[in-house]
């Protein structure tokens, strides 16, 4: 099996970048083999904050239309494949947009906006994040925002939420919901990681967990590798089977780190505590997979381990595909 | 010629409505023969103004779908026509929710807003409204206001706009705009109503004029009825042809005057000074032309007077067909 055909032939799917886009990672990100991005890096911002995110989009999409097209539907991801272009999914990694308006996601629906993550590290109207002291679950509001979501066809993403109001979430949605950038806390015991538990649930109601590249959340941290990631999305596969597993790059691109946005992405709501040391710290990405043109390098360590080429494809995107058409569609 | 049936056959556009709708006034307007109104009550709201009207029509209409749909394109009237529905446009009659950011024009756009009126009677950004003082004309952002307007397929709407104004406007769209609700001048010399060269600067550039049924622009005033309507549109079918004249009734129903709404409608940007008496005195429509459902009335009078099926037919939709295909298409 020739890994970079098999690459090259599938749709691959980066389930989350908050990359710091233009021309050049576009280029950069169609030479890695890659469909379609979410492209996620809403963190604070209140609704003007959204809607400004979505106007740079159509900006920066109609300023690249010959190597970008936004992605509404399954089908336009098939589109993409198909014209040699990159996708671009509008994502939240908050709910923040909305402030207190549940008319507010079928707005942004509207807009493109096709992926949300519940909370961003800390508490909202909807839930807890992972980094809040007391998770006390999805509240009131959080429960409308689902079925909000769930009747306009918004994916809700978990990847930064609290454990319990994510098990919540998944256990509230009539939809499956995905963990679209995560590692598993069974490889290394860090509280951005998450339970084998809430992979399991995820799964089982039909989500999608995405292996994310973020080192300190692998065994190795800034010593891992190509095969560390495959190590961990392997952890996860044989935890809830091919199906529901993939990968969400959670490359921060054109982000100098320390620089102003991280810092400002690592203080509750931008401006208050500090939460982490992440936004000043040094974060290599594995070796053989800091760009994201090295993208096929995933793809060559899966076949170096014999896995079918049917569950090569599942992974690379097939999995998201099936999901977002189930969300979506 | 029997003219109701003519009026039920036909596609029958009103191009202005800021009545307070509920399910009452649609299945009027469906009793009226209506196949779409341009429900553009918006007057001096900002950006989250503009929101939450799109959220409360959303609801509206998703509250009584088995009476109304949405309408984005010409496709969608025809499919309004023939399911018996109502069709609802969603327009402003200024620009405010705009601010100062030219994006959100495309925000609106893709969010259903087809009909944006450039000022409403007063100076905004982009220009000067029918009440203002003076009238400097389209601002260098009104330029560019206009230019977004044709880019994203927003028709323009110069009804309550200063005269010199919407000249410029007409002038420097590359599009044809509309005047969707207005009286001529020459019948009556108030300021509200518009000269006859403004309608024939329209109208040569492809524009559509919507006679309304606001009593103080009628020779007769509230001593008006049916009649004093077809004379007025016949005034400007005479000066522009019948492919460029229309209805756009104005009908402001279930908004008692004197009342809060219109009240707030008469004070510049809603708070300020008062700018007519408009708001406080009694102002009664047309006999025989008081309720949407009566619209047949107007056919009756176009058949009374021995016009063909075919002009009927343009004046009652066809125009605005025509026109929003050219805009929106």
């Amino acid at each position: 099996m020739d890994p970079l055909k098999l690459h090259n032939d599938a749709i691959v799917i980066d389930a989350l970048q908050c990359s710091d886009f233009n021309r050049e990672l576009f280029e950069e990100a169609l030479r890695g083999g890659v469909t379609a991005i979410n492209c996620s890096a809403v963190l604070w911002e209140n609704f003007n904050g959204g809607i400004d995110y979505v106007t740079m989009w159509k900006r920066l999409i109609r300023d690249n239309q010959d190597l970008v097209r936004p992605i509404h539907s399954v089908a336009d991801i098939h589109a993409a494949k198909r014209e040699g272009k990159l996708g671009i999914i509008i994502g939240w990694q908050n709910t923040s947009p909305l402030e207190d308006r549940l008319d507010y996601i079928e707005i942004f629906k509207d807009l493109g906006v096709g992926i949300m993550q519940l909370t961003y590290n800390t508490q909202n109207y909807s839930g807890s994040g992972y980094l809040e002291p007391h998770d006390s679950g999805l509240s009131g509001f959080g429960q409308e925002v689902i079925a909000e979501m769930n009747r306009v066809g918004v994916l809700c993403d978990l990847s930064h939420v609290g454990e319990k109001t994510a098990a919540d979430a998944i256990a509230y949605s009539v939809k499956p919901c995905a963990i679209t950038h995560c590692l598993p806390r069974a490889l290394k015991d860090v509280p951005r990681n998450k339970s084998d538990e809430l992979f399991k649930l995820c799964a089982q109601k039909g989500g999608v967990i995405g292996t994310s590249l973020f080192a300190p959340g692998l065994a190795a941290g800034n010593d891992a590798n190509v095969a560390s990631v495959i190590d961990a999305l392997e952890h996860t596969l044989d935890l809830v089977g091919e199906d529901h597993v993939a990968f969400g790059t959670d490359f921060s691109l054109n982000r100098p780190r320390p620089g102003p946005w991280l810092l400002w992405a690592n203080k509750d709501k931008g401006t208050a505590r500090k939460l982490t040391e992440f936004g000043s710290v040094t974060i290599s990405k594995p070796e053989g997979i800091r760009r994201i043109d090295e993208f096929a390098n995933l793809t060559r360590e899966m076949t170096a381990r014999n896995w079918s080429a049917g569950r090569i494809v599942k992974v690379l995107g097939g999995n998201w595909l099936r999901l977002l058409e189930d969300v979506w569609g």
